[in-house]
Formats: C-alpha cells, sequence, structure tokens
C-alpha cells in the first residue's frame, strides 16, 4: 500500500492522523481537501509533501487547464506547509509541463512519485552502507525522530528507509524512536511501521534521547529533513538540534538522510529559513483534553536548525556529503 | 498552604497527581499510604521528599516506639524511590532520634519542615544575586524542567525558587517551561505555580529547548537535582542533560539550585548513581489511552545524569560552587 498515489482520476492517502488504531484510505478530489489534509497533518513528511504538491497540480489541471491561471490556483496549495521546501518544489515539477496539458501535467506528478520510489531505495542502500563504514558491519542500535518511513515519503523512507534497510540486512539490533512531541509522529507512526517491519524497538521520550546516547544505549542518530540551506544547516523536527548536540556529547555519528530535492540552494544558511509555529493547543491539549493550567500560552516551533558542523554526513540518492568534516554541499 | 506538613497527628499533603484540575489534600495516617503516595507521584521532588521521610518515620514511631524495630520498618519507605537522595537523608535524621521516643522523633521531623523553608528561601536569594552576576540586573528569560517549586519543597522551591525571587524583584521577564514527558510536571505543575504568582510563562515540548535557547528565547537555564555527586555530577529530571547541551551549545549559564542535602558524599561520580526506570506504560499510554501502537515496547529513564563540566554554578542554601570552571564540591 502506498501512502500517497494517483487513482482513477484522483489522490488517494493514508490518513495518518487515525494511525495507528486504523488505517483510513481518504479519496481526494478537490484542491481545498487537499489543503485542508496537509494543514491538519493527514499527509506529512518532506517527500510525500512533494508528491502531494505535484498531484495536486495535477488534480487542478483537471478543472483549470490555462496555465496562468493553474498557478494562481496552486498558490494556496504551494503555502500550506511553509518550512518544507519539498511542497513548493512538487508544485513548480507539476505546473513547468501546464502549457503542454493536463496530461503533461499529471504524467510528470507520476514521475515524482516514481523518481521517490526510486530515491528512497537509493537512499537506504547508500545509508546502510556508510554506516558500516562509519560504525562496522555489525548490528546497530539506532536513534531516530518524527516519523522519516514509507509515510513521510510512497513507500520507502528516508532515515527510517536506512533503517528498514539495515533490518533487511540482518544489521539492524533495535531502534531507539523518540516519540516526537507535541504531535507524537514517532510513538504513533514510526513504531507502527517498525512493528510492520518486524524490527524490535522501544519508543523513548524526546529528552531521553541525549542520555541514552551517552550511557551507550544508541551508537548513531538518523533523521531525515524538511528543508537543507545551501551551506548544509538543516531544518528538520523539532528536537533534532537536541540529537545533535547529544549524538557529538556521546561520540556517534548523526546523519542526515533526505533527497536532492530537499536542498533549496537559494536560501544561503540556517538563518535563513522560516520556521512555522503551530500554535499552543497542540502542546497544551491532548486528546482534546487540557494538560496545563487553562489559560495556559505555548511556543510550538514545529522544526529547529542543526549547523551543519553538528552534521557527520548528508545522505541522498545519489551521494554522500560529510558536512562536518567541512565538504561543500553545492560543487 | 503547604505542600506537605504534619497536621493533628498525621500527615498532610498536596496530591499533586490531581494538578492542576483540582487542590486535593491527602491525610496520610499509615506508613503503607504514605509509601502508595510517594510511589505514584503524589509527592515528589527531592526537598519534599526528605520531609517524607522524616514525617514518615514520626508517623511509625506512634505505633513502633522501639528503634531497633522503627529501623526496620522504616526500610521499605526508604525504597520507595531509589534515585532521590532526600528521603533517605529524612528517614534518617527522624531515625537518630529514635533513642530519645515518638515525641524527639515528630520534634526531628519538624525541624526539618522549618529548615526547608529557609533554605528555599536562602537558596532563592542567593541565586537570583548570582544571576545577576552572571547575565546582568535585567529581566531575564528564564528555562526550567519539572517542577522545582513550592510543590518539590513545603513553601518554596530550589531552581523555582530562584524564579520566584526574581519575579519578586520585578526580574523575571518570562519562564519557559519544559512540559517535562513523560509525566508532564512542568506543563501541570510549574505552570499552575507560575501562573499563582502572577509570572509569566510559556510552555514548550522538551525538545524544543534547545532550539529555542540558540534562538535567544531563554537566556539561562535553572533545574533542580534529585541526587548530587560528590565530584558535582548531577541527577535530575531525564531532559536535564539535554538542556545543559543546548545551554552550552548557546553559551548560556547552567545552573543547579538544591539544598546541601541533595549531595551524596558517598556517591563517588555520576556513573554511581542507580537510574530508576519507571517502566513503558508512563510514555505508551496517556491518560489510559494508547499513544504507541498495541504492544508497544519502552525505555523510560526518569532521570539523567549531568556531568559536572557542564554544570556552570550549584547553588544552595550557604554557598555557590562553579563546577565548569573546576570548583570542588567537598573541601
Amino acid at each position: 500500500m502506498r501512502t500517497i498515489d494517483w487513482v482513477d482520476g484522483a489522490i488517494e492517502l493514508i490518513d495518518q492522523t487515525a494511525l495507528p488504531e486504523r488505517v483510513e484510505v481518504l479519496r481526494i478530489t478537490t484542491i481545498d481537501a487537499l489543503i485542508d489534509a496537509i494543514a491538519r497533518l493527514a499527509v506529512r513528511g518532506a517527500p510525500a509533501l512533494g508528491v502531494a504538491g505535484a498531484l495536486g497540480v495535477a488534480l487542478l489541471a483537471q478543472e483549470e487547464p490555462d496555465p496562468a491561471r493553474l498557478r494562481l490556483a496552486a498558490a494556496g496549495l504551494r503555502a500550506a506547509r511553509p518550512t518544507a521546501v519539498n511542497l513548493g518544489w512538487g508544485v513548480d515539477r507539476a505546473l513547468a509541463r501546464a502549457v503542454d496539458g493536463p496530461a503533461a501535467v499529471l504524467a510528470e506528478a507520476l514521475a515524482v512519485i516514481d523518481e521517490d520510489v526510486a530515491a528512497c531505495t537509493a537512499m537506504g542502500r547508500r545509508g546502510a552502507d556508510l554506516l558500516t563504514d562509519l560504525v562496522g558491519d555489525r548490528p546497530l542500535s539506532v536513534l531516530t525522530i518524527c516519523n522519516t518511513g514509507g509515510l513521510c515519503a510512497v513507500e520507502r523512507g528516508t532515515a527510517l528507509g536506512v533503517v528498514q534497510t539495515l533490518h533487511e540486512r540482518g544489521r539492524l539490533r533495535r531502534a531507539l524512536v523518540a516519540e516526537t512531541r507535541p504531535l507524537l509522529q514517532g510513538a504513533r507512526l514510526t513504531a507502527w511501521e517498525l512493528g510492520r517491519m518486524g524490527a524490535r524497538y522501544d519508543v523513548v521520550v524526546d529528552s531521553a534521547a541525549s542520555f541514552l546516547l551517552s550511557s551507550g544505549e544508541a551508537e548513531l542518530v538518523l533523521i531525515g529533513a524538511d528543508r537543507i540551506a545551501a551551506n548544509g544547516d538543516t531544518a528538520n523536527k523539532v528536537g533534532s538540534l537536541s540529537l545533535a548536540l547529544g549524538a557529538a556529547h556521546a561520540g556517534v555519528p548523526f546523519v542526515v538522510v533526505a533527497p536532492e530535492a530537499t536542498i533549496d540552494h537559494t536560501t544561503p544558511d540556517g538563518s535563513a529559513i522560516e520556521i512555522e509555529d503551530r500554535g499552543a493547543a497542540e502542546v497544551v491539549e491532548f486528546g482534546g483534553r487540557l494538560i496545563a493550567p487553562a489559560g495556559a500560552t505555548a511556543i510550538n516551533p514545529a522544526f529547529d536548525i542543526t549547523p551543519r558542523a553538528l552534521i557527520t554526513a548528508l545522505v541522498t540518492e545519489r551521494r554522500v556529503v560529510e558536512l562536518a568534516a567541512g565538504e561543500a554541499l553545492a560543487g
């Protein structure tokens, strides 16, 4: 089952807000429904958002074949999540074919899907090979955050795709899954994917990660990325910076796994990346119940920035860039 | 209202599991009820556990005045929480007077209460003075974790006692409250105390702390301690190490506030401190609802160890020790 796909003239996607309790497939036939699904995180994750952007334009093109009007209509889709570069990238990929008509737009969106599947497979292989080089050819205990598995892409994921490849090679001892407050994508989604793989895992609260790294419970950290600046500074789920500091303190590798499309060559460094604040409710409420005093306020940055100096390596579908060692992204 | 006190021949304490929804006072008349209250965190926090230990022995002494049998009966109380040194310290303080009879035991326990009130007042003053020296005489934005306020002691707290003193001096700009997963003592208890003080605060997820420190949203970190080894390594709520790494990365002070009784001179360093694992349920369930897939396992260390090299200063009721600068605790 694919996380997001084009099925009989519409977009179908797994509603990730219902996991792990239920697997529900949403059939999306309007752009407003897609924007709503993106905003409420029914579909999330950088690669899947790229696919959503491209498929959304294909959906729009069915009703609005005029390229100029199609571009205008796509503006709201592009703005549904401000931090993820892939959403706009997917929109632009599809829009670039608008002059050739709706069928060409759809073909481009389907190409984005095929490329994602191939890229995730390549990242998994490249990442697992790198870890053998970095840590050794033995079963590894790996710490990860948020969800970077098949649910963030189409079939296989980025950082969790590497974990999946390790598991398939018999080289995964255990995954430690940071629960990923406030929305618990780790506890809900990553744990669900690892369970389906048959991999051994333990959930941990996010703040335990540094301690578990320093006490040898995990030997390396693997994360995805929502936007990578031209210098290698990486925006990812809030908590990633803490993991990078914990890995540096413990002296273990910290590896980012993301497709080339996540690299934003127009953003010079992390300070130029806009960080989405998703509001207080996600923090002070849980399952509709208040977990702080009535009237409590909150700051809720959805992402943070890990400086390139803390990133041992970036793995993409076509290369490994050793950022902390000074290797440049653009060349 | 005191967090824990001796009232008409029994222990009365605020049931902290009911906060912030309701203020409920438990009247404890048996040692089993006290052990249960400690184990389920109805009373928690290092100083309050010291008081609970002493009052528990006073309660026992009413029924069992024989010193040897009293000591045996107190063993279960001492073991109710393994990491907090103050619990055993309070038990021992009261037991030392057992030869003089139940009235002397009670007098000693009441002395522990009076000393806690005086110590917290002194820590607040000393800590606020230190921050003026370290950061400057202006309103400060302070990050803290767990609950270290009046609810962890008798009337005023340790780290949050310093925040309270800053607030009373008009020098608190804002407190950032790390929610403190899994049990949310920050969001539930610290936010409640800050609200009652009339102080401005925002709740944040634990994993956002490093990013907020690195982006200047908080200018220093204040934490309490559950056990401090002889070399200054500090066991405190899990997440403290992450905050220390975040503070070091941001170049801001990281200050531990705890009474002298928290220093365990018999433990040479952090590696000798036993860390309580409180089991998977606290992590994978929330409010009785499963937040991970059925059957998910978890690692749940309740505390972590911050090495002395990351601690700018330890503030006690009688001194400031600049640990990171190499100052020794004992001597």
